[in-house]
């Protein structure tokens, strides 16, 4: 048991991402929030917010500025948050007289949320591209397998002859399902934040609505005309898309390893984990692997679901359980797509010949 | 602490809900299977499935069944499902020689789920009206208390005034939002379930597309090519729906909790709730219990995931998980947008006069 | 899907307790709920702090109060909790001069954690003397299948074989070890709950040390130095017992389910489910829900922690929660227990013969 | 939002914990493995199971061994468990003849599970000290404080006037509780994992008691006679466990944040949290923390109960459930108990002047 089992070197392999993990990373994290920070000051440059020249400056620096993590993690144990020692250093990093201009009218929310949003798009790029494979592989299993004969099994009983390929379309159907209701998670997910202290910059009562569209068109985001402070629904449908694709493999998981059982010739598979005290057995691991993920994901969504009970203008609280939970969530999803991929591949055949007589 | 909150004779008044739980009664749920057996028998008639006489006789005799209950209730507790105890009494009320055609090329889960998914259409329909509801009296609350002035908290400190409507304006977007998905999670979730006893009915791979077609709009039910037998996906989505409500409501109600506190002139509100040792207190009932719902229905969805999580072609464990969570769920969610409703209506005021100093 | 499965005419047979539900009934509640009143009154009587002709008439008139539950739960819906109309109805019964004196220095969570205290002592002893069912019956199954040889599986793989007792034991060894347990559970739940209005009566600092004493003895309960109005842990720790049992009965019913696909000469088992569709089917309905309740009671346990996060003195946000999951856990441990027996009664035979060369 | 928050350089001061992460460590976790391959072979050596000059080579050659981390993180990628890899790597290192003995009789879950056990040891300790830390400080503040007054609140509302040590005793009545439920939770999950290949070599059905109690000594812990390793009580009751300490924190918490609202005199705090926005503000950021950290395991604990439902003699799926779950848990405990101490010692005065008229 390393910790933690997504980023440790030992189980990494199994229920980590190499791939997902970095977008959790300090770096990237600061990279994208200095981003933030930059496109702001551009965007109210323009608009006339704050002076072109300090606008300027501020684009300038941030593309030199280099944080001292070491302080800025000190300080969030005391602020609860990142950003107040950032935009210190970021301001000391801009120096006089443009220093002030930094992060103005801006706060910690709107530069962690949209930071976290620009991230995510790029994950989601990544878990969306291996949803595909996925469901391309899928249907590869089910051409070479047309017509193959399996024991369908209902309440885990045999219950009537069916065609391989109706268990595999099963196991795509929601796949391709997860895919179609996809962009409706990004167009709700890729909002940028900026709502100013108390979240009320971005509501039709003032006159920002060019500004925020520029700046939303900077960062290559969405907007909407309120901010989502406290609304918290779009990060938690996207908490429920997760959860809904690691299910949904979870049942392709669990499917493998009822048929990879000795005694039925439902599945021939390669590629199974080593036994340290039986070396006759071929463990299903990564079949396995994915009713964990599933469950795992079953398990944080709630949560999220809790997270949206805010108090007022921002919940320390809700806001900081979020933290928690979303990062593990991704790279849970991101695990079981790898891991789904390669459970696939090991797939050598489903059912048996092609015409049954119903006995098993 | 009465069994149950949401049908006991003493709670259900602040935690049930007297229209939504009729849905969910034996009454409504067999009618719905026996008028998803009938429509069943009338479509096959039609596409020659089944004799004409069979179907007019199986569509006649479902108009005069009367179930036996206390049978039903025993052969359940044996067969974990009702259906085919109340086939076999539908079966005997039809008589011979169509007594075999009752339920013919259907298994328990088509029955059970379209069931399901026909009262769900009826309790969305009382759902949305009053999500419209809650959205129309957020709305001239928002009128109401135009320009007053409020002091924003953030972290739960004071932070910056702000207008009421400001506040008001959080609690309604994401019910405006709520309403906007609806229509999505209606479109996936009012679908017909027809696969037959593994599932394989409803796929590309049979000519039934015309009678599945037929039976849909028999039912009013929207249709998929393939049965949703395993896949929960849409289930799910309506789970994760009531939770987004029931969170964006518990938000609301922590707010007016914490806003009813004495000390600032943040609300004034009538309708509190007595207390038994302390004649002099006005408790924010309502307001509390809108957060209980909320942590309610984000403890139950997670319940929902896990239940993704099936196997092979129908898991009994599975599916029967679901039925213990959905029902608490749906009426939990008709519960806060009722006592949201009635909470809303006792807001006298919200903030003190339109201008302020900030301070408080 | 019957509203709810735990007291619906067609589940309840399946997932619900006859002998379990009416401890959460409203009749049971208020007795349990005027049995404290009478108590409370009658020791106060005792203690000096009420004279003694008002404890007497309070004593008396408790047991010929019919309560009124229609306005009771009216007025619920306003108050959040029964005991202010319960004492007002009450004292209105009582009559003068001594209806003062009813409810005296009592608060409501006194009174509704006291009743659900002394029926859960009730519930309890019903709960352990099923789990010594159990426990005993799986003695019997090893007894029973003594020396006869089955198949080991680790990770879902044929492993080495193994005496069928093997298997019975580590199905039993936590059903031993949870009866081992619940004397803690008991002593630390059944403490009787007095802290008036704002939870300072039971404490050190006041000289009602002996009159709390003596009301738990009248109750036949425990009691702490200080109330636990806010510190949930007891209850908290009972549902985490709860579930703990029904999810090694779920592991157990796993096991069953598994045993019972055909294929492997596992088990023989009488008693399974009817298939609506496939009439050769006998489905392993009782190993199933003992799954479904194991999963059920894992998610609502969610619940109960999250419910120990009270505000100052009484949070009613966080105690109606606990209203809404506790009748439930133990309704659904009741009918994983007799599910359990009923199964274990349903095993004809457990492995095959006593000798075996480890193939299968 | 750095992954993870409990060791990302940024959240980990507010989150995360230095002392017990180290548990978690791959470091930590190959020595525990390694020590109970060690003291395997040394009592397997003394009981006369493997011959002597093994048991003396294998154990010398323990304390020489460096494991190849990057071919274990490989082979658990495919393995899902670290341990065959492990074990082939001590094998070589070893050497022959005796190479043979090493993890003689035993499986890989006997050495993760023991290796959890032995690291969960010191995790307890550090966890106990914290606990008593917070209990004397609570009791210093009471101390401190004794006297003072204090308005009650319940369901938010003013109630009556109490001292501010009242309130104080409630927040520490359950610590003082958890610090007495500890030893029954260590005894229960400090016992050594023995099973062997299919979990059998634990029970009485052996002649093994006297090397398994051999075996536990060496390593200092305790031992059952049935091998646990599909009755996941012992660790479930664990998790437990920290989620009702965290779960007392967080309502700790929540009383803080609630306090230091603005508006009454209920607390005097230093050492808030700076905003980025808005220099007047002093956020109560660990009072927060603790909110979020209670929810957090409150919403595992969930997980650790549905990983109870294993699949015959060793569930992959649940198992490795777990050890997603535990980490985190562990750590997020250790962190509300650091955040707990400095919050309390952030306390400069509770309440107002002694004497209170009630108003507030």
């Amino acid at each position: 048991m390393s910790y933690t089992p997504f980023n440790a070197p030992i189980l990494s392999g199994l229920l980590g991402d190499a791939e997902l993990t970095p977008f959790f990373s300090v770096r990237e994290d600061i990279n994208a929030m200095v981003r933030f920070e930059s496109a702001c000051a551009l965007c109210e440059g323009r608009h006339g917010l704050i002076p072109e020249d300090a606008a300027t400056a501020i684009f300038a620096a941030c593309k030199t500025f280099a944080p001292d993590l070491r302080s800025i993690g000190e300080a969030t144990a005391r602020d609860g948050v990142a950003v107040p020692e950032l935009v210190r250093q970021l301001r000391e990093h801009v120096g006089e007289p443009h220093a002030g201009y930094v992060h103005y009218r801006a706060t910690s929310q709107d530069v962690v949320d949209t930071s976290f949003v620009l991230r995510m798009e790029d994950a989601i790029a990544v878990i969306e591209d291996r949803l595909k494979l996925v469901d391309t592989a899928l249907h590869g299993l089910e051409k070479k397998n047309l017509g193959r004969s399996l024991m369908a099994r209902t309440r885990m009983q045999p219950a009537l002859p069916i065609a391989a390929e109706d268990r595999i379309r099963a196991w795509r159907a929601p796949i391709t399902g997860h895919l179609a209701t996809l962009d409706d998670v990004k167009t709700r997910l890729l909002v940028v934040q900026f709502g100013g202290p108390v979240g009320t910059l971005s509501g039709p009562s003032n006159d920002n609505a060019a500004f925020a569209s520029d700046l939303a068109a900077e960062l290559g985001l969405g907007r909407r005309d309120t901010c989502w402070h406290t609304d918290r629904s779009s990060i938690v449908a996207f908490a429920n898309w997760l959860s809904l694709v690691t299910g949904s493999l979870g049942k392709f998981g669990r499917d493998i390893a009822l048929m990879a059982q000795s005694g039925a010739n439902d599945i021939t598979l390669a590629g199974g984990g080593v036994s340290s005290a039986m070396p006759h057995k071929q463990n299903p691991v990564k079949a396995e692997v994915l009713v964990s993920l599933a469950h795992f994901n079953a398990v944080q969504v709630s949560g999220m679901h809790h997270a949206m009970v805010h108090e007022q203008e921002r919940s320390g609280a809700a806001w900081t359980l979020e933290w928690m939970l979303m990062p593990p969530m991704v790279v849970a999803t991101g695990a079981a797509l790898r891991n789904s991929r390669s459970l696939i591949d090991d797939i050598e055949q489903i059912g048996g010949a092609a015409v049954s007589d119903g006995s098993q």
